[in-house]
């Protein structure tokens, strides 16, 4: 019984069936609490269901209270070998995560409780609650990384933001301040300069003399091309980090395929930064006969079922498939579907010609393979046109 | 006749001249008939003209009505081999396409029909003709594809904006609400919050306390920061899409010209991705003598014109031009000209001297086959020189 | 004299001291020019300087007239041989420059001399006459080069705005007709949402109901991520272009370079596209002796004086410098200045050992040099060290 | 005592305490001074605090002060061998760091002193200051360097936004003249065009004509397409400069490692395009047993201490460690920590494996010394196994 509760926090790459509801109903929970809270500061928002919000407010609270106290105890069951119960607690509990979990319902309670907290922290603290959701998307952490990494360049280009958006205000100040009241300061006029740098443009703060109007506009210009400095460098950062992030996660997978086990440390590198990992459930169709193959598949886990023309057969972790179309350059000559839940590796059409036009042993394997299974097919087509029908 | 008809609504590379003529009477059919759709929702636009505007909606309807009969026709006419005509009927209507032809015309005509259409479905269903436009542009297919392929990355920075825009909304809620009505509850703050970090900055909400406009100021430098990376995310997805699109549409081409027959088929994709496919109508140019040399062509299908000092003569597909003025960097020697549709493969220079750099048997042939041309062309020269003037 | 005005309106890579003159007075004649049709638009900017400005105005009239007539002379007399002068004239007077040049003076004086020019005309065709700059910036040729190019891509992306532009409108009138009068029709719904997609946000009309604020929020999100595909596919295009035109330019001169034709065409074609080309007029310093150095120089035309320890030595096209300190990792070793007018190769460090990578023969070329101009310098030095001080 | 104080505006990769403190203490003072001299330009700011407020602005100008006699004092005294100690002066006065020095101070001291300058003259040099802080980052000198090597496709470009911003302006300008007074004169267009343009939108000036509104809409459009051509051009030379830059300051480093000296020129040019240079300061973990490993380090100055199943040791600069995850695919098995301040060259997995794939006789001495070191570690463990528990 403890068990299977503990299950209902388990991650991975294929998580329980009961661990994907109980994440769904924690989303939910989570979104509509957040929502409840944000909606909470229109006044009269909730007149005629006050009832409803303050039961389902309480409900979400309950949950994820039970939510927090399981994690507790997960982590405390879970604790590595050696480590002490309350090292692992604390480990949890001072983790992002674990900040994020505890933020979410214990300032709440001890409000409630202590009758101590304001209306505002009830606010502050159930939008809070958002920041749970950050375990189930990669991206914060992801972002992290990529901001320490091009910390240098992206402080490099806010210094620059930062003496372009203090030299335009002064300017623009002693151009205006005269004419135009909204100018009449520095601090007003950087305002408007860091409103027009960064192309938002609000319109309450404009300049009105000719001069003003002609230095804004250069301003605005000036804007547009150095405040895309660091939008660039966090968006090629990012790219770059997820491409490493595929590249690991694959690199880790090759060496369980054992068809790559041939390969040198240094060829299983170049592969590995060519395929992409996929995941497939139970039932779902790969490819389908007839249509124009643009990638081949490596098996890492699970099993599928290939319908030809050779007949039906299944293909499990450390087979291949779709290699046909690769290099016959022919339609997919048979229909492959996932019989279990299957990790698999796809190697483009482009990035296979790549890579065996280096590696001429591994497309003989290939190729070998390929041929055997068109023979087969050949073989048992032959045969069908030969029964009697 | 009726194959006549049938060809009205043929597609492919090269459409016959009615299926030209065709598209364009359709094209203008659903451009007027959604701006017709449009314009009616001004009041009073079309005094004077009620007559024209309401008699021309009404031939738009009948030829969209036609259109859609004639490719039911054809789906039902045109079905695969032991296909059911239903199920080649269904199969069309229940196609992307199929239902925007539906959507098009059949709740305009019900609603005739029964008078129960109210005039906002009139104004909605006229509108949605422009859909049919999208079987003219890969566009929006292509766009699908890179949303399906980069959704990771895409929900990712989609979650780390709407991160952003909470957060945004909670802190300057806080800071103006005594000051500034308009961000007197979260749900308003949002609202500021997104116009501003998307910078767009309309400029209705602003903030008006100092402390508000300096958290405004790191809003604005926040989001575009952070708001470029689902742009650029899209944007390198839809060029990378575009040119792996480049690959396959040249990959099957380039197995269908003898000359890269003798490449081997690692050979043949790294061609495959360098080559960029052209079509050239009847009588185009395709090259003058005296210009700069910048590519070589290979024919696919159709036949061009070769005009230079060696005389005038014919190639056709599997031949290649233009070779000369890369390999020799010299002008142009030959003016080319396409005297049937062509589809040709273009070659850059750069890329040229890439791919024969490591091959250089491929280089032999195309070196061989320019020296004989020279020859001749020399040959020619020598001759018209002994020619009494 | 008749030469000497022809050479007035020469281009090329280095022209005469009267060109550049010449180009100098167009410019100031063009800017002027304009800026005075642009500020006669402002009622009564001229009071107390209508004199002069008037007389400048004829002024500029009367240059760019003759600058019209004599580039119509110099197209007459420099026609190619064989070619009729009617033929030379008329392909001057119909290019793009020509008619540019036409259109700056001829209707003006037309207008002028049949007073039948109202005042507006005067204005658009003396705004007109900023396009004559345009013969001295290749930009605009490039961006019509590359909209040619990835025409597709970009009608491609244009298609998707548009029927977000038409979606968003539709949703957006339907949300708001009741209650915003800025929004009760689909025209005026769809200026909106061009606004906003292409995150201009003027804030004219802005959605007033809280649905609407939600749908705009989407609509602003939306524009953001698909609106930067044209800009991106653009943007792209212009840097490849101008790479494009950088390895061409550089490709034909290094030809003329005698040290490379040691090279293979492949070797060539490789080699060009590392290269960047660069001017240097008559006394410019190229290094400085202590210097970091990052690149090496070759020597297309001109003359260049190398003072190092060695002594001082003259270099001319065909030789290079600089590579001392990129296969040694040393600070410069001489200060080398032009002594004429040069055209260099620049090849950076980076490329100059990826390039030798694979070309060892290159490498020992240069490093022979390099050691017999190294032991020049040392027995120089040394022969310093034994002068008596 | 001299020499300590020339020791405070010491910089390079490991600047002593004294000068971290001094360079703080400057930081402060610079950025109060400006922030006083923005804040002063608000009427009656400092109310009650005018006294505080004066007497910090006193200190700061002393602080500043000394620092520049502080500063002209070590370029007299660190003169180069040879040089006059006016010229030394001079050197460092009319460079732009010793411009900035200046104007931080002397227009102040002097206008004081004279008491001639103007309020706003106490306000321009104290915001001023500001610049001082260029020092302490390299990006304006490099977006310098990027403006200069991009000078032409950036002129280019703004070229191009000219021409559109005038030809934008003509056309609203007539179309909208009539009807909309902000629109008046072309120079009031002019306005329009370049915040429509540029997508600041602010929202003054407003085309009201549908016409207006239609050709507005094609400017928004054309201005996202066409703005982002500098701000792209920019951006892509930035990134490229900073990666050279580091190239630059790698290959320097590479050469004192002793292990990278058995490689050729040309393999070390390609693994310093690999490399990233990282710091650590004394007592920082570099890696912890049992994660991932990602990178393998080389030590180029300082020494780190690797904690292993095999026991404490100590490395040193020319060695390297993290190789071992690399090569196996397996977690970290040691933890290592910086004893002293060190200079690392960090190796990514991607490019370890990129660069060993062409270098076997690297791959080798990695692997020889990773193989004793794992042997060294079983043994150890090994030993502990037989121990008795």
């Amino acid at each position: 019984m403890i068990n299977w509760l503990y299950g209902l926090v388990g991650e991975g790459p294929f998580p329980s069936m009961r661990a994907v509801v109980y994440r769904g109903i924690l989303v939910v929970c989570i979104v509509l609490s957040t929502t409840i809270a944000i909606v909470d500061t229109v006044p009269d928002a909730w007149i005629g269901f006050e009832g409803i919000v303050s039961g389902a407010g309480g409900l979400f609270l309950v949950i994820l209270s039970l939510d927090y106290i399981l994690r507790l105890l997960v982590a405390w069951s879970q604790r590595a070998e050696g480590e002490s119960g309350m090292a692992a607690l604390a480990g949890y509990a001072l983790s992002p995560y674990g900040i994020f979990d505890f933020l979410a319902v214990v300032p709440f309670l001890v409000g409630e409780a202590t009758a101590l907290m304001p209306h505002d922290g009830e606010t502050v603290f159930g939008i809070l609650r958002f920041l749970k959701l950050a375990r189930y998307s990669p991206a914060l952490e992801t972002l992290g990384v990529v901001v320490l990494h091009e910390l240098r360049p992206l402080l490099a280009s806010l210094f620059i933001m930062l003496i372009l958006a203090i030299s335009a205000s002064t300017v623009i100040y002693f151009v205006e301040r005269a004419a135009n009241p909204a100018l009449a300061s520095v601090p007003a006029a950087m305002w408007w300069a860091i409103v027009t740098l960064s192309t938002v443009g609000f319109g309450d703060v404009v300049p009105i003399t000719p001069l003003g109007k002609l230095f804004g506009s250069v301003v605005a210009v000036l804007g547009l091309c150095m405040f895309a400095l660091p939008a660039s460098i966090l968006a090629s950062g990012f790219a770059e980090e997820m491409k490493r992030q595929n590249f690991v996660s694959t690199w880790h997978l090759v060496a369980k395929v054992p068809f790559f086990q041939r390969l040198q440390a240094s060829q299983i590198a170049e592969i590995a930064g060519l395929l992409k990992l996929s995941r497939a459930i139970k039932g779902e169709v790969l490819m389908r006969e007839g249509d124009t193959g643009e990638c081949m598949y490596f098996i890492v886990s699970g099993q599928v079922e290939v319908k030809g023309k050779a007949g039906t057969f299944i293909l499990k972790n450390g087979d291949f498939f779709g290699e046909i179309a690769l290099i016959e350059r022919c339609p997919r000559t048979a229909t492959v579907k996932a019989v279990s839940r299957c990790q698999l590796l796809i190697l483009d059409a482009r990035d296979f010609h790549k890579f065996v036009a280096h590696d001429h042993a591994l497309l003989e394997v290939i190729w070998e393979t390929a041929r055997s299974r068109m023979a087969q097919a050949d073989k048992a087509h032959d045969a069908k046109e030969k029964e009697p029908v």
